[in-house]
């Protein structure tokens, strides 16, 4: 296939056309802010369930974003999230899983690149599920993905909001100390449930103990274990970590925080070499350098009482992993506290991050 | 001593005298509101900072809760927290700790037993820290605490109010099956720092992942080793159990929750007979009927997302330990929720049941 | 028809079959709570939609009461919401409009009183809109409803819950000093939009400058002078008096509040002239001993800055208009802060306080 | 005096030197953040109260805002409040009234600008009351102050943040039809109150019905008719416009909602004048260009839920003036609402864009 937009170290001559599946989401709605001016891609398609297509976007959303609806989106017509409707080389999926399921294989045998915030493939054995500051290699599992599903196009996953964060401050962590157990409670944020999501009633003056009808728990105890894992002859040999993961919903309108406690295979003399490591984590080569790549990859901060979502969920554009409170553990070796954008870092901004990985990589 | 008030089994004839510390702050006002209509106590005295002394009660004070001022207490005048001003056979003490440290052995060589809520006193190794579901006979520590001190009153105390309603379960657990380690992470309510306490900036939108400065954690890493432990002669050996803590402040006003994982020595079976133990516990006899005490001990919800403070928390007039979302921990034996009110059970009404323990244990 | 049930000032030996309409919503939920061990009524029916037909009312209710679901409702099945279905003397309606405008008058021709919440027939010429304690007497407009429509039944209605508190303090002043043009600006709790109602990612951090799509300022500004109008003949004069009404949505679990001024057609010398007013306004004879009377009608807060919606909603069990603030105004005459309990007075409490008078009245 | 830094249409070329009174508070933060990178003004020194002083600008401060603290701001030293620890052409004060009561006169008679945020010197007559898109010209009062106090320097005041947004919405309406009479009820931020200011136990699930205990309303009755008023001969005659207003805090961090009803000397025959004359309304032409100039002055938003403080509090970077629901009012010609985000055009941007004219109108 001839890729006229991008080989590594090329200029970007020609922006690369991308649509947004699920575009009058709270994700969708993520994705349709951070493509607004990205320097690679441009959004030829926003796409919706029947009951939207047709519309103006501007008529068809409830945008629920703090900054304005971009100028490029208000008066596209949203198009119905079909194959024939939706003419891009890359899609962005915001799609429930249940569709996202159907719809997405579709996408990807007719040569399109899905990346995709739904959880339907993120397990399957030959589809990535990627935080390119941690696993950019795994980005050449498409070739197998291809191979084996007669594909011209792929699919690429991003993990779970509450994965996200964790999995950054873990591969620092496992890199440098070995990490065999992970105890971890998150405070999840609502814009995680999507909209309208969780009704006010339920949250004012009160927690959740339990997101996702338990599923999130799950998640949290799997997907890292895949990402920090190793790319060994077109499989991944997943992480040998074990994890134990409370999930609970808390009246924050974005950022995700866990707490956690990791029990290493090569503890470290002090909490000081933990800080050193942390602070100076590095994204892979391949994956430092691309427009979304979050700088820093991981800010440590050292007062007392951060990270907070309200705070400190903007740092680096949303895409910095905050960690904070490192200190003993008196059961595990350490414990912390983490926060990463739910709906950025965790969300749409993941996938964008992604697609740039796959760009740079040549396999668009 | 000859008790006029109440011996066990008897009828109380005459209401006995007791006093509040600490009376216009917000622990002082859950005092006041519990202590209104006492079939035992009889509130005489009212005592605050020298700023509110001499001041009526309903002037001095910005009553925060949700039921109204009782009107025993509108018109008492304020005396100031003196051993000369405060004449009662007991005090209930809201004081803060460096306070306390000062004044509660004053009140104690005086004669009068204080209840205490300040964390001054509850290492000593004389002091009962009690919870008197968990471990009432440990109020006879106060008989040592009288001959090495020579006092013919007492200080007894009610733990920290993170750690109540996890040591409430996990006692309930370790008569059972023996709890080895556990992990602990809380969710704490604003009503727990104080008013004013939190600032609304601090709070709204957000959550700080420190409370108490980190003094919480180590709160809970200890006081539940303490009241899980055995009096052995005269002192008390604390349980063999290890803790990690970490501790958080949400946008709740009134209700801890905790998030817990358990190791045991002796693992059960099945969740069904963690369910039946935790289910079917009950105080130590000579706790069980007392004024105060929690209908049920522990509430066991079985919905797969309670408890939750806002629904919760008065379970058993806010004396009741509320227990959900038991299930099987990936790394240790069992993970749970734990709901206790914080300044009802976990604070003033933890007080008043301790002190009426002491009434009916002939020890006042 | 015979009244086996009550007259003025018999003792009540029978209770009163009854049913409630849209049990399982919102104000559902509080008709249920209220109804519990109610002197004169005893629930015999609760019906919902056919989605909840046919089963355990604890099984198809998610309750958000932070009180808990009365035990007597727990394993009551479902009824479908029809007059086959419902064997009752009296139904309590929470239906949604739109519903309540087809089934109601269908209840009300097989002989059933109908006490409703919903807006449907509130204006309706023969329609009783009543606060018993502010127009106890237009429950006879039910006399010509029956004539008119060839009912043995009858359909009586409550107000919406953001005229409630304001037209029972406009009640008192009117009487007094005759109330001409009222400007009246609400800020409305949550609850008042029902379940689930309004998003958590919509309110938190947040207003709504506009409640019901703007349809809730017409009622607040129509509303209030049908029920202070007058009772001519079989038919209401409203009362001559302009509102100009904004709605806001805040913040807020219960307890809706309204800044209003007024403008008299006698003012009072000062404004202790209107305190007193206030303070000592009463409900009519007929409406006062009732179980649900407010009791005071009116709490007046003298403080600078009550009332405030969590500490003073609930004053009088939640039936009590609490008012406060009361000092000139600078284009008007005086203006004040009115608080009301929206789910309680506003709403079930008000229609049961409805019913209540017509059973005394003997128009059962 | 030369003036080397500005006049009419001059480049530039050197920064002017300024200072922040007050620095850590939460109106000194946003002086301190909204000055980062001015185009005309460079920070040389931070002045706080002598607890602060001599310590790093970071390790006093407790930074409460969600963009980071700028970079400049981190190392400097806090300095005294006084004239002679501060060396700067103009003051930024966001000290508290009393303080700047003695402390403002004092700068200005060194020869300082001061342009303050604070209510002591706004009723002065000879004190210009300034919104530069309202009343520009008004600035030229300083001449008079100069005169008649005998200062080099000069005090200019900002208006108190909840009749921010509602005096720039009626000057374009007086201009058009001339306002009478204005009743105003405010719903306002939680920033307002400064920091710490509202206890978290004071809001959560609450208003409070009254801010600044009484005074704020009083403000907002006054300061509107000063900045709507004519500078005649070195006075200000204030307009003859009556105002009705209520203040209420609700759970909102930042921006300050009013709902206003007008009445107009001339009204329009319909609401789509008032929308057009919102719509194209300008600021004075030596108000139009500056740096911190709002743009659009006014935002109308057409929607039937608009302005809401989370989403539009940053419009135009937080300067513009947001108005929604235009409509007829019942008793009053048209009702309106109308958001202004209090921190940056209601105090520390007001302030600054005050400073921008001083320097244009070349009276620094």
């Amino acid at each position: 296939m001839p890729r006229p937009y991008a080989t590594k170290g090329e200029i970007i001559m020609n922006q690369i056309p991308v649509a947004v599946l699920g575009a009058t989401g709270s994700v969708g709605q993520r994705f349709i802010s951070l493509l607004d001016n990205h320097p690679w891609f441009k959004v030829v398609a926003l796409a919706a369930s029947d009951r939207s297509a047709g519309q103006k976007y501007s008529q068809a959303t409830r945008w629920i974003l703090d900054t304005p609806m971009p100028d490029y989106a208000k008066d596209m017509i949203i198009a119905p999230a079909s194959v024939e409707a939706v003419q891009a080389k890359i899609v962005f999926s915001a799609l429930h899983s249940d569709v996202a399921k159907e719809l997405e294989p579709q996408f990807a045998k007719a040569g399109v690149a899905v990346c995709s915030n739904a959880s339907s493939f993120r397990q399957a054995e030959d589809v990535p599920l990627l935080l390119p500051e941690v696993n950019a290699n795994h980005i050449h599992l498409v070739k197998e993905q291809r191979k084996i599903r007669n594909w011209s196009g792929c699919i690429i996953t991003n993990p779970n909001c509450t994965s996200t964060g964790l999995t950054v401050a873990l591969k620092a962590l496992d890199d440098a100390f070995g990490v065999k157990k992970v105890f971890a409670v998150s405070l999840q944020a609502l814009s995680g449930a999507g909209y309208p999501g969780v009704s006010s009633l339920d949250i004012m003056d009160n927690i959740i103990p339990n997101v996702g009808n338990g599923g999130e728990e799950e998640k949290v105890e799997t997907e890292p274990r895949k990402m920090l894992g190793k790319l060994n002859q077109n499989k991944i040999d997943f992480a040998d970590i074990k994890f134990s993961a409370h999930t609970n919903r808390v009246a924050v309108i974005d950022g995700h925080t866990v707490c956690a406690s990791v029990e290493f295979s090569s503890p470290p003399a002090d909490i000081q070499s933990v800080l050193q490591i942390l602070n100076s984590y590095q994204a892979p080569a391949e994956a430092r350098e691309l427009p979304s790549a979050p700088k820093p990859v991981i800010h440590l901060r050292e007062e007392a009482d951060r990270p907070q979502p309200r705070l400190d969920r903007l740092t680096g554009k949303g895409m910095s992993t905050v960690v904070g409170r490192v200190r003993k553990d008196s059961l595990f070796d350490i414990k912390f506290v983490v926060l990463s954008h739910n709906t950025i870092r965790g969300a749409a901004g993941g996938s964008i991050y992604n697609a740039e990985l796959l760009v740079n990589e040549g396999l668009l």
